[in-house]
Protein backbone atom coordinates (compact mmCIF):
# COMPACT_ATOMS: atom_id res chain seq x y z
CA UNK A 1 0.00 0.00 0.00
CA UNK A 2 1.65 3.18 -0.88
CA UNK A 3 1.82 5.73 2.19
CA UNK A 4 0.87 9.33 2.08
CA UNK A 5 3.51 12.11 1.63
CA UNK A 6 2.99 15.15 3.76
CA UNK A 7 5.16 18.42 2.41
CA UNK A 8 5.79 21.03 5.41
CA UNK A 9 6.50 24.45 3.83
CA UNK A 10 6.47 27.92 3.11
CA UNK A 11 6.31 29.50 -0.30
CA UNK A 12 9.23 31.60 0.86
CA UNK A 13 11.75 29.06 1.95
CA UNK A 14 14.19 26.62 1.29
CA UNK A 15 10.90 24.56 1.05
CA UNK A 16 11.14 25.16 -2.63
CA UNK A 17 13.77 22.98 -3.47
CA UNK A 18 11.39 20.19 -1.90
CA UNK A 19 8.77 21.29 -3.96
CA UNK A 20 10.93 21.13 -7.30
CA UNK A 21 12.07 17.08 -5.93
CA UNK A 22 8.26 15.88 -5.12
CA UNK A 23 7.21 17.30 -8.47
CA UNK A 24 9.76 15.43 -10.30
CA UNK A 25 8.84 12.44 -7.91
CA UNK A 26 5.86 12.27 -9.85
CA UNK A 27 4.07 10.89 -6.55
CA UNK A 28 1.35 12.56 -4.99
CA UNK A 29 1.72 14.76 -1.99
CA UNK A 30 -0.21 17.04 0.68
CA UNK A 31 1.31 20.51 1.80
CA UNK A 32 1.23 21.74 4.84
CA UNK A 33 1.82 25.63 4.32
CA UNK A 34 3.38 27.24 7.83
CA UNK A 35 3.73 30.48 9.19
CA UNK A 36 6.90 32.03 9.91
CA UNK A 37 7.17 32.45 14.20
CA UNK A 38 3.94 30.82 14.57
CA UNK A 39 2.73 27.28 13.33
CA UNK A 40 6.35 26.61 12.30
CA UNK A 41 7.14 27.14 15.91
CA UNK A 42 3.61 25.49 17.56
CA UNK A 43 4.03 22.15 19.63
CA UNK A 44 2.11 20.05 16.52
CA UNK A 45 5.10 21.32 14.14
CA UNK A 46 8.19 20.89 16.73
CA UNK A 47 7.39 16.98 16.67
CA UNK A 48 8.17 17.11 13.24
CA UNK A 49 10.95 19.04 12.63
CA UNK A 50 12.50 20.02 16.60
CA UNK A 51 14.25 23.05 15.17
CA UNK A 52 10.79 25.13 14.22
CA UNK A 53 12.01 24.96 10.51
CA UNK A 54 10.88 24.33 7.12
CA UNK A 55 10.82 22.28 4.67
CA UNK A 56 10.24 18.75 6.40
CA UNK A 57 8.39 16.22 4.98
CA UNK A 58 6.42 12.99 6.51
CA UNK A 59 5.55 9.65 4.10
CA UNK A 60 4.34 7.16 6.49
CA UNK A 61 5.72 7.48 9.88
CA UNK A 62 8.90 8.47 8.25
CA UNK A 63 10.10 12.20 9.30
CA UNK A 64 12.61 13.74 7.26
CA UNK A 65 13.90 17.50 7.53
CA UNK A 66 17.19 19.37 5.88
CA UNK A 67 16.11 20.09 2.35
CA UNK A 68 19.14 17.87 1.18
CA UNK A 69 18.31 14.52 3.33
CA UNK A 70 14.71 15.21 2.38
CA UNK A 71 16.07 14.65 -1.50
CA UNK A 72 18.19 12.13 -0.68
CA UNK A 73 16.14 10.25 0.86
CA UNK A 74 13.09 10.62 -1.56
CA UNK A 75 15.37 9.71 -4.82
CA UNK A 76 15.95 6.14 -2.63
CA UNK A 77 12.67 5.66 -1.79
CA UNK A 78 11.06 5.93 -4.84
CA UNK A 79 13.93 4.00 -6.75
CA UNK A 80 11.68 4.05 -10.11
CA UNK A 81 11.96 7.54 -10.34
CA UNK A 82 15.86 7.36 -11.23
CA UNK A 83 16.78 10.40 -9.17
CA UNK A 84 19.64 8.74 -7.53
CA UNK A 85 22.52 6.58 -9.63
CA UNK A 86 23.30 3.26 -8.53
CA UNK A 87 24.76 2.53 -5.51
CA UNK A 88 28.13 2.43 -6.92
CA UNK A 89 28.51 5.46 -8.59
CA UNK A 90 27.51 7.93 -5.93
CA UNK A 91 30.58 9.85 -5.30
CA UNK A 92 29.84 13.18 -7.24
CA UNK A 93 26.43 12.68 -6.03
CA UNK A 94 27.39 12.52 -2.03
CA UNK A 95 30.09 15.13 -2.87
CA UNK A 96 28.32 18.19 -4.17
CA UNK A 97 25.37 17.31 -1.86
CA UNK A 98 27.61 17.93 0.99
CA UNK A 99 29.36 20.55 -0.10
CA UNK A 100 26.52 22.82 -0.52
CA UNK A 101 24.67 21.59 2.43
CA UNK A 102 27.93 22.15 4.52
CA UNK A 103 30.48 24.40 3.16
CA UNK A 104 28.20 26.36 0.47
CA UNK A 105 25.85 27.19 3.79
CA UNK A 106 27.94 27.56 6.40
CA UNK A 107 30.11 30.33 4.21
CA UNK A 108 27.56 32.30 3.02
CA UNK A 109 25.71 32.44 7.00
CA UNK A 110 29.44 33.51 8.22
CA UNK A 111 29.19 36.01 5.30
CA UNK A 112 25.52 37.15 6.10
CA UNK A 113 26.41 37.85 9.69
CA UNK A 114 29.55 40.34 8.66
CA UNK A 115 32.54 37.85 8.96
CA UNK A 116 35.51 38.07 7.87
CA UNK A 117 37.38 34.78 8.45
CA UNK A 118 41.40 34.74 9.87
CA UNK A 119 43.76 32.69 8.34
CA UNK A 120 43.47 30.44 11.04
CA UNK A 121 39.69 30.25 11.11
CA UNK A 122 39.76 29.23 7.30
CA UNK A 123 42.27 26.24 8.50
CA UNK A 124 39.52 25.30 11.58
CA UNK A 125 35.95 25.68 10.18
CA UNK A 126 35.01 23.33 7.60
CA UNK A 127 34.01 25.58 4.87
CA UNK A 128 36.65 28.61 3.83
CA UNK A 129 35.87 31.40 2.40
CA UNK A 130 32.59 32.26 0.45
CA UNK A 131 34.91 32.76 -2.89
CA UNK A 132 36.90 29.95 -2.91
CA UNK A 133 33.55 27.58 -2.37
CA UNK A 134 32.19 29.44 -5.43
CA UNK A 135 35.40 29.33 -7.36
CA UNK A 136 35.26 24.99 -6.55
CA UNK A 137 31.43 24.60 -7.46
CA UNK A 138 32.31 26.83 -10.37
CA UNK A 139 34.82 24.12 -11.64
CA UNK A 140 32.07 21.60 -10.42
CA UNK A 141 29.39 22.26 -12.78
CA UNK A 142 31.17 23.73 -15.75
CA UNK A 143 30.44 22.22 -18.97
CA UNK A 144 28.56 19.63 -17.33
CA UNK A 145 24.69 19.37 -17.57
CA UNK A 146 24.23 17.67 -14.24
CA UNK A 147 26.23 17.49 -11.56
CA UNK A 148 26.51 13.69 -11.11
CA UNK A 149 27.24 11.15 -14.02
CA UNK A 150 25.18 11.70 -17.04
CA UNK A 151 22.38 12.07 -16.17
CA UNK A 152 19.57 14.20 -13.71
CA UNK A 153 19.62 13.33 -10.02
CA UNK A 154 18.51 14.61 -6.39
CA UNK A 155 21.62 16.59 -6.09
CA UNK A 156 21.13 18.99 -9.55
CA UNK A 157 17.43 19.57 -7.98
CA UNK A 158 19.94 20.77 -4.46
CA UNK A 159 22.46 22.03 -6.24
CA UNK A 160 20.97 23.43 -8.78
CA UNK A 161 18.11 25.25 -6.53
CA UNK A 162 21.28 26.83 -4.72
CA UNK A 163 22.42 28.03 -7.32
CA UNK A 164 19.46 29.07 -9.07
CA UNK A 165 18.10 31.46 -5.97
CA UNK A 166 21.34 32.54 -5.51
CA UNK A 167 21.81 34.45 -8.85
CA UNK A 168 18.29 35.48 -8.49
CA UNK A 169 18.92 36.74 -4.82
CA UNK A 170 22.19 38.38 -5.42
CA UNK A 171 24.35 36.05 -2.97
CA UNK A 172 25.44 34.33 -5.72
CA UNK A 173 27.40 35.86 -9.11
CA UNK A 174 26.27 35.32 -12.04
CA UNK A 175 29.38 33.49 -13.32
CA UNK A 176 28.92 32.22 -17.08
CA UNK A 177 29.30 28.31 -15.73
CA UNK A 178 26.24 29.04 -13.35
CA UNK A 179 24.23 30.46 -15.75
CA UNK A 180 24.41 27.67 -18.54
CA UNK A 181 24.11 24.87 -15.30
CA UNK A 182 20.87 26.60 -14.09
CA UNK A 183 19.56 27.37 -17.76
CA UNK A 184 19.86 23.36 -18.47
CA UNK A 185 17.87 23.21 -15.38
CA UNK A 186 14.94 25.92 -14.72
CA UNK A 187 13.06 24.91 -17.84
CA UNK A 188 12.34 21.82 -16.35
CA UNK A 189 8.45 20.73 -16.48
CA UNK A 190 8.51 19.64 -12.61
CA UNK A 191 10.15 22.96 -11.84
CA UNK A 192 8.03 24.90 -13.59
CA UNK A 193 4.93 23.51 -12.12
CA UNK A 194 6.87 23.74 -8.39
CA UNK A 195 7.70 27.43 -9.52
CA UNK A 196 3.67 27.62 -10.43
CA UNK A 197 2.38 26.65 -6.87
CA UNK A 198 4.74 28.40 -5.15
CA UNK A 199 3.93 31.57 -6.88
CA UNK A 200 0.19 30.55 -6.21
CA UNK A 201 0.66 30.52 -2.77
CA UNK A 202 2.74 33.60 -2.48
CA UNK A 203 -0.10 35.29 -3.83
CA UNK A 204 -2.51 33.72 -0.97
CA UNK A 205 0.39 34.45 1.71
CA UNK A 206 1.80 37.82 0.32
CA UNK A 207 4.44 38.58 3.01
CA UNK A 208 6.77 35.90 4.63
CA UNK A 209 4.88 35.80 7.78
CA UNK A 210 1.32 34.93 7.03
CA UNK B 1 39.06 -6.16 -10.00
CA UNK B 2 39.44 -4.56 -6.71
CA UNK B 3 40.01 -0.78 -6.72
CA UNK B 4 42.60 1.25 -4.68
CA UNK B 5 41.13 3.16 -2.03
CA UNK B 6 43.98 6.40 -1.19
CA UNK B 7 42.79 8.16 1.62
CA UNK B 8 43.80 11.49 2.12
CA UNK B 9 44.30 13.11 5.84
CA UNK B 10 46.29 15.00 9.03
CA UNK B 11 46.03 12.88 11.87
CA UNK B 12 44.95 16.34 13.52
CA UNK B 13 42.03 16.78 11.25
CA UNK B 14 38.40 15.90 10.70
CA UNK B 15 40.03 12.78 9.00
CA UNK B 16 39.71 10.92 11.98
CA UNK B 17 35.90 10.10 11.24
CA UNK B 18 37.07 8.69 7.09
CA UNK B 19 40.03 6.69 9.07
CA UNK B 20 37.07 5.24 11.27
CA UNK B 21 34.98 4.44 8.11
CA UNK B 22 37.52 2.83 6.63
CA UNK B 23 37.98 0.42 9.30
CA UNK B 24 34.68 -0.81 10.03
CA UNK B 25 34.70 -1.35 6.33
CA UNK B 26 37.69 -3.81 6.39
CA UNK B 27 39.19 -3.03 2.92
CA UNK B 28 42.72 -2.25 2.39
CA UNK B 29 43.50 1.66 1.84
CA UNK B 30 46.66 3.46 0.95
CA UNK B 31 47.17 6.62 3.58
CA UNK B 32 48.41 9.86 2.77
CA UNK B 33 49.45 12.15 5.16
CA UNK B 34 49.13 15.76 4.10
CA UNK B 35 50.23 19.10 6.00
CA UNK B 36 48.35 22.15 6.71
CA UNK B 37 49.65 25.24 4.65
CA UNK B 38 52.15 22.77 2.63
CA UNK B 39 51.29 19.94 1.02
CA UNK B 40 47.32 20.59 1.52
CA UNK B 41 47.58 23.75 -1.10
CA UNK B 42 50.18 22.05 -3.28
CA UNK B 43 48.62 21.65 -6.70
CA UNK B 44 48.74 17.92 -6.82
CA UNK B 45 46.45 17.62 -4.03
CA UNK B 46 44.33 20.98 -5.28
CA UNK B 47 43.70 18.31 -8.14
CA UNK B 48 42.06 15.82 -6.00
CA UNK B 49 40.28 18.76 -3.13
CA UNK B 50 40.38 22.15 -4.68
CA UNK B 51 39.41 23.84 -1.30
CA UNK B 52 42.91 22.14 0.15
CA UNK B 53 41.43 20.70 3.00
CA UNK B 54 40.82 16.98 3.94
CA UNK B 55 39.88 14.53 4.01
CA UNK B 56 39.46 13.26 0.67
CA UNK B 57 40.02 9.70 -1.03
CA UNK B 58 40.38 8.30 -4.54
CA UNK B 59 38.88 5.05 -4.84
CA UNK B 60 39.69 4.02 -8.07
CA UNK B 61 39.07 6.91 -10.67
CA UNK B 62 36.51 7.97 -8.12
CA UNK B 63 37.32 11.16 -6.37
CA UNK B 64 35.09 12.07 -3.26
CA UNK B 65 35.58 15.11 -0.38
CA UNK B 66 33.33 16.08 2.67
CA UNK B 67 33.49 13.67 5.52
CA UNK B 68 30.13 13.11 4.89
CA UNK B 69 29.92 12.46 2.10
CA UNK B 70 33.04 9.99 1.76
CA UNK B 71 30.89 7.99 4.60
CA UNK B 72 27.82 7.59 2.88
CA UNK B 73 29.97 6.34 -0.69
CA UNK B 74 32.33 4.21 1.17
CA UNK B 75 28.91 2.48 2.96
CA UNK B 76 27.11 2.32 -0.45
CA UNK B 77 30.22 1.67 -2.49
CA UNK B 78 30.50 -1.49 -0.47
CA UNK B 79 27.21 -2.99 0.59
CA UNK B 80 28.78 -5.87 2.09
CA UNK B 81 29.95 -4.23 5.12
CA UNK B 82 26.50 -3.42 5.92
CA UNK B 83 26.88 0.43 6.78
CA UNK B 84 23.65 2.14 5.35
CA UNK B 85 20.78 1.16 5.94
CA UNK B 86 18.51 -0.24 3.17
CA UNK B 87 17.34 1.85 0.20
CA UNK B 88 13.79 2.16 1.96
CA UNK B 89 14.88 3.26 5.01
CA UNK B 90 17.02 5.91 4.94
CA UNK B 91 15.16 8.87 6.60
CA UNK B 92 16.92 9.05 10.10
CA UNK B 93 20.29 7.83 7.54
CA UNK B 94 20.15 10.84 5.64
CA UNK B 95 18.59 12.92 8.43
CA UNK B 96 21.12 12.71 10.95
CA UNK B 97 23.94 12.92 8.48
CA UNK B 98 22.86 16.37 7.19
CA UNK B 99 22.06 17.30 10.25
CA UNK B 100 25.78 17.51 11.91
CA UNK B 101 27.25 18.25 8.34
CA UNK B 102 24.67 21.30 7.88
CA UNK B 103 23.39 23.00 11.27
CA UNK B 104 25.77 22.13 13.46
CA UNK B 105 28.89 22.23 11.62
CA UNK B 106 27.23 25.94 10.37
CA UNK B 107 26.44 27.10 13.69
CA UNK B 108 29.60 25.54 15.34
CA UNK B 109 31.30 28.17 12.57
CA UNK B 110 29.20 30.93 14.09
CA UNK B 111 30.07 30.70 17.61
CA UNK B 112 33.94 30.07 16.97
CA UNK B 113 33.65 33.35 15.06
CA UNK B 114 32.07 34.83 18.21
CA UNK B 115 28.93 35.52 16.37
CA UNK B 116 25.64 36.01 18.69
CA UNK B 117 22.69 35.45 15.43
CA UNK B 118 20.07 37.66 15.77
CA UNK B 119 16.49 36.63 15.62
CA UNK B 120 16.25 37.37 12.37
CA UNK B 121 19.13 35.63 11.47
CA UNK B 122 18.35 32.65 13.20
CA UNK B 123 14.82 32.13 10.86
CA UNK B 124 17.10 32.79 7.66
CA UNK B 125 20.83 30.64 8.27
CA UNK B 126 19.72 27.11 7.91
CA UNK B 127 20.88 26.30 10.95
CA UNK B 128 20.07 27.84 14.36
CA UNK B 129 21.58 28.44 17.67
CA UNK B 130 24.38 25.81 18.70
CA UNK B 131 22.36 25.33 21.76
CA UNK B 132 19.17 24.45 19.73
CA UNK B 133 21.13 22.61 17.29
CA UNK B 134 22.84 20.29 20.46
CA UNK B 135 19.36 20.51 22.05
CA UNK B 136 17.76 18.35 18.72
CA UNK B 137 20.66 16.09 18.24
CA UNK B 138 20.59 14.96 22.42
CA UNK B 139 16.91 14.10 21.21
CA UNK B 140 17.55 12.41 18.43
CA UNK B 141 20.45 9.85 20.48
CA UNK B 142 18.56 9.81 23.83
CA UNK B 143 17.85 5.86 24.62
CA UNK B 144 18.80 4.77 21.32
CA UNK B 145 22.81 2.77 20.56
CA UNK B 146 22.22 3.84 16.81
CA UNK B 147 21.29 7.16 15.10
CA UNK B 148 19.25 5.18 12.28
CA UNK B 149 17.47 2.15 12.74
CA UNK B 150 18.59 -0.98 14.97
CA UNK B 151 22.11 -1.34 13.35
CA UNK B 152 25.07 0.70 13.06
CA UNK B 153 25.58 2.31 9.92
CA UNK B 154 28.08 5.13 8.52
CA UNK B 155 25.58 7.69 10.42
CA UNK B 156 27.25 6.82 13.29
CA UNK B 157 30.63 7.34 12.24
CA UNK B 158 29.60 10.53 11.21
CA UNK B 159 27.27 11.26 14.35
CA UNK B 160 29.62 9.72 16.61
CA UNK B 161 32.58 11.26 15.69
CA UNK B 162 31.44 14.64 15.99
CA UNK B 163 30.11 14.02 19.17
CA UNK B 164 32.80 11.93 20.54
CA UNK B 165 35.26 15.10 19.41
CA UNK B 166 33.02 17.43 20.88
CA UNK B 167 33.05 16.32 24.38
CA UNK B 168 36.82 15.93 23.86
CA UNK B 169 37.57 19.23 23.03
CA UNK B 170 34.83 20.59 25.07
CA UNK B 171 32.68 22.40 21.94
CA UNK B 172 29.99 19.85 23.22
CA UNK B 173 28.90 19.58 26.69
CA UNK B 174 28.85 16.01 28.34
CA UNK B 175 25.52 15.37 28.44
CA UNK B 176 24.24 12.37 29.90
CA UNK B 177 22.78 11.48 26.12
CA UNK B 178 25.47 12.21 24.58
CA UNK B 179 27.84 10.26 26.75
CA UNK B 180 25.60 7.16 26.71
CA UNK B 181 25.85 7.22 22.79
CA UNK B 182 29.35 8.00 22.72
CA UNK B 183 30.02 4.81 24.97
CA UNK B 184 28.51 2.47 22.67
CA UNK B 185 30.56 3.05 20.20
CA UNK B 186 34.28 4.21 20.98
CA UNK B 187 35.21 0.79 22.36
CA UNK B 188 34.32 -0.94 18.70
CA UNK B 189 37.13 -2.65 17.56
CA UNK B 190 37.16 -0.25 14.55
CA UNK B 191 37.72 3.13 16.33
CA UNK B 192 39.93 1.32 18.65
CA UNK B 193 42.12 0.86 15.65
CA UNK B 194 41.49 3.89 13.93
CA UNK B 195 42.43 5.65 16.46
CA UNK B 196 45.84 3.68 17.53
CA UNK B 197 46.89 4.39 13.48
CA UNK B 198 46.31 8.29 14.26
CA UNK B 199 48.06 8.39 17.41
CA UNK B 200 50.98 6.94 15.87
CA UNK B 201 50.37 9.13 13.35
CA UNK B 202 50.55 12.12 15.72
CA UNK B 203 53.54 10.73 17.45
CA UNK B 204 55.36 11.11 13.85
CA UNK B 205 54.00 14.67 13.25
CA UNK B 206 53.84 16.15 16.74
CA UNK B 207 52.34 19.09 14.99
CA UNK B 208 49.56 19.92 13.28
CA UNK B 209 51.78 21.55 10.95
CA UNK B 210 54.20 18.96 10.41
N1 LIG C 1 19.26 23.32 7.24
C1 LIG C 1 17.86 23.43 6.91
C2 LIG C 1 17.47 24.90 6.95
C3 LIG C 1 16.01 25.12 7.10
C4 LIG C 1 15.71 26.59 7.39
O1 LIG C 1 16.51 27.29 8.01
N2 LIG C 1 14.54 27.03 6.93
C5 LIG C 1 14.12 28.40 7.16
C6 LIG C 1 13.41 28.92 5.93
S1 LIG C 1 14.43 28.81 4.47
C7 LIG C 1 13.13 28.43 8.30
O2 LIG C 1 12.25 27.58 8.37
N3 LIG C 1 13.26 29.40 9.21
C8 LIG C 1 12.30 29.57 10.27
C9 LIG C 1 12.92 29.73 11.62
O3 LIG C 1 14.10 29.40 11.82
O4 LIG C 1 12.21 30.16 12.51
C10 LIG C 1 17.59 22.86 5.52
O5 LIG C 1 18.51 22.87 4.71
O6 LIG C 1 16.48 22.39 5.28
N1 LIG D 1 33.61 20.27 5.20
C1 LIG D 1 34.84 19.50 5.24
C2 LIG D 1 35.81 20.18 6.16
C3 LIG D 1 37.22 19.78 5.93
C4 LIG D 1 38.17 20.67 6.71
O1 LIG D 1 37.90 21.86 6.94
N2 LIG D 1 39.31 20.10 7.12
C5 LIG D 1 40.30 20.87 7.84
C6 LIG D 1 40.91 19.98 8.91
S1 LIG D 1 39.71 19.32 10.02
C7 LIG D 1 41.42 21.25 6.88
O2 LIG D 1 41.85 20.45 6.06
N3 LIG D 1 41.91 22.51 6.96
C8 LIG D 1 43.02 22.93 6.21
C9 LIG D 1 42.82 24.24 5.49
O3 LIG D 1 41.67 24.71 5.37
O4 LIG D 1 43.83 24.79 5.06
C10 LIG D 1 34.54 18.09 5.71
O5 LIG D 1 33.59 17.91 6.45
O6 LIG D 1 35.28 17.18 5.34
Amino acid sequence: MEQDIIFYTNPYSRGGIVHWMLEELGMPYQIEYLAYGKSMKAPEYLVINPMGKVPAIKHGEVVVTEAAAICAYLADAFPEAHLAPALSERGDYYRWLFFVAGPLEASFGLRTCGIEMTPEQQMQLGCGLPEQVLDVLADAVRGRQYIAGERFSAADVYVGSHIGWGMQFGTIDKRPEFVTYWQGLEQRPAHRRSMEQIEAAMARFPFPGA
